[in-house]
């Protein structure tokens, strides 16, 4: 394993606090918790947007919180979800009184420990709903699905939404929205090591490749020769086609999972807009680069999100989060 | 060489067109060249601004594209300096007729072919003018010191000055300031592969660092067991500040080179800003993430950059850039 770390069992507190140190304008990590929060949070008079989970997704999602997208970002060990005490400090954080929206990626421990949050927030007299992003259409069915890359437009319509001085009912409902509309898959040329294990989670030999891999080091769905970009592109960008009329206009994001150059992530891209224009679908707005990393992951994403007129208009709103300025 | 690829020789064309695919509002490839220019360009009463150099540094240059950075960019095939014709291509497409200023990268491939498209351009009559970047502190004297990192600020410096409407001499003059008053370091963990050769440029064992290497894949100036990430930052801090006083305020960056997860840029940059913090240095700005990279290197830089009132205020102005957005 070879990683620039001091501590294998130190790193998400270096993290949180690395990252904190480099926007102390913006951002703040709440003292004895790996929280960050925006500065001046809680926002009077606007629903708190709440979404974190294991680390080694960086910049997911710390680097997501800033003014239109995320209040505060909760981060738990290495691919390992966070304690339901830390979220519950990430949700006071946020509440002004307004109600919070958590924005949770459907995996159970996730799940459940969001959830025992909301009710120990419910307890103290805060309001709180919560999403579930389940956008990986690499296995399983739409109830079981993962939430991969396709959540960092969750946090963007969400935090947009919000910003406007909307009801947590309706940054709810442009939530659901998005996550009914947004489909993604993924696949990895290397595996990645988290730091604590020192091994890599899964071998792949010097010409394979695995489609529908996760982006917590879990195998895929399909191991296979390696094959071009453009039939790689391909491959991604059908199974999310298939899986969702996407006839109209679309945003797309080609993600990278951490080592892939962004050089290759531009080859992909390249193809990706030709299917899509083949198929007659609009692209809106193209996002390429690293939004939802795997550690030091070889691979990529295609995310496709449907738009209408709501979400164009909420994807356009400026945010000042780190990792989406727009 | 695992890679995301269609033809090993055609990455340049293929990424050059799948990143003008990506922001078709904003930039636009220059019919049959590898020129990346402003969708607008040229913009009238504003000093052009022209970057490049070898591929395999995205997003560097094409990403630095926009409003407030750079008017046009060209991009050479990797790790190698683009023809005179295609850098006489971008000078064109820059120059609205209040001049062009070059900023070049201290290789000598790339200084000799820009000035080459300097005098094409001088002599059908455009007004252009050069700086060279020399911020990397690892090898050699001053004037043979190669550009790194540290030209994303001089991009930043020089692009805001030109949109503020100033004269060549004064954009120059910020730009050469930047150039004073910026100094980069870096290491690798591991080497990366050129794709049209299909190994990698030199070995490390497992338990080796490489300090002072280039982003074009060369080795670096010592080969040592590998430290911890604060011994690291120690030492490419240390380097940096050794070489220039930067008593004041100062902006930081910390630079993936490829493959390093952001989760390890941020741990080391909790170490560079405890450093500055005992230094009695100011950080008024940091900037974490991959801005030169060179393909899928594992390993980092740490920039530092002097400002002054006037440098402060135009890395404040806004940049539309895909990859520099303020």
């Amino acid at each position: 394993m070879k990683k620039i770390l001091n501590d294998p069992n130190q790193v998400l507190q270096d993290m949180t606090e690395g990252l904190a140190a480099a926007y102390p304008n913006e951002l703040k990590q709440l003292s004895g918790t790996t929280v960050i929060a925006k500065k001046d949070a809680p926002i009077a008079n606007k629903v708190g947007i709440v979404s974190g989970g294991g680390s080694g997704h960086e910049p997911a999602h710390a680097g997501y919180v800033g003014k239109g997208m995320l209040d505060a970002a909760v981060a738990g060990e290495v691919f390992t979800s966070p304690a339901p005490d830390q979220v519950f400090e990430a949700i006071k954080a946020a509440d002004s009184g307004s109600g919070v929206l958590l924005v949770i990626k459907n995996y159970t421990g996730d799940v459940l420990n969001f959830e025992m949050a909301q009710e120990l927030a419910e307890a103290e007299g805060i309001t709180v709903d919560k999403v579930i992003v389940k956008d990986d259409v690499a296995a399983g069915d739409q109830p079981s699905r993962r939430g991969i890359a396709g959540t960092i437009f969750v946090h963007k319509i969400a935090g947009a939404k919000a910003e406007k001085g909307r009801s947590l009912e309706e940054v709810k409902a442009a939530a659901e929205k998005t996550i009914q509309n947004v489909r993604s898959m993924g696949m990895a040329l290397s595996p990645c090591t988290v730091p604590a294990a020192g091994e890599p989670s899964f071998q792949l030999d010097e010409n394979e490749m695995e489609i529908g891999i996760g982006i917590h080091g879990e195998s895929g769905i399909e191991r296979k020769e390696i094959a071009t970009a453009n039939d790689i592109a391909n491959e991604l960008t059908e199974k999310v086609l298939n899986d969702f009329d996407f006839t109209g206009e679309a945003a797309v994001m080609v993600n990278g999972l951490g080592s892939t150059p962004e050089m290759e992530l531009y080859i992909v891209n390249k193809k990706v807009q030709a299917i899509l224009a083949e198929k007659g679908i609009n692209v809106y707005k193209t996002f390429v680069g690293e939004y939802m990393t795997s550690l030091e992951m070889a691979g990529c994403s295609v995310t496709l999100l449907k738009l209408d007129d709501e979400l164009k208009t909420l994807l356009d709103e400026p945010s000042h989060a780190p990792a989406f300025r727009i």
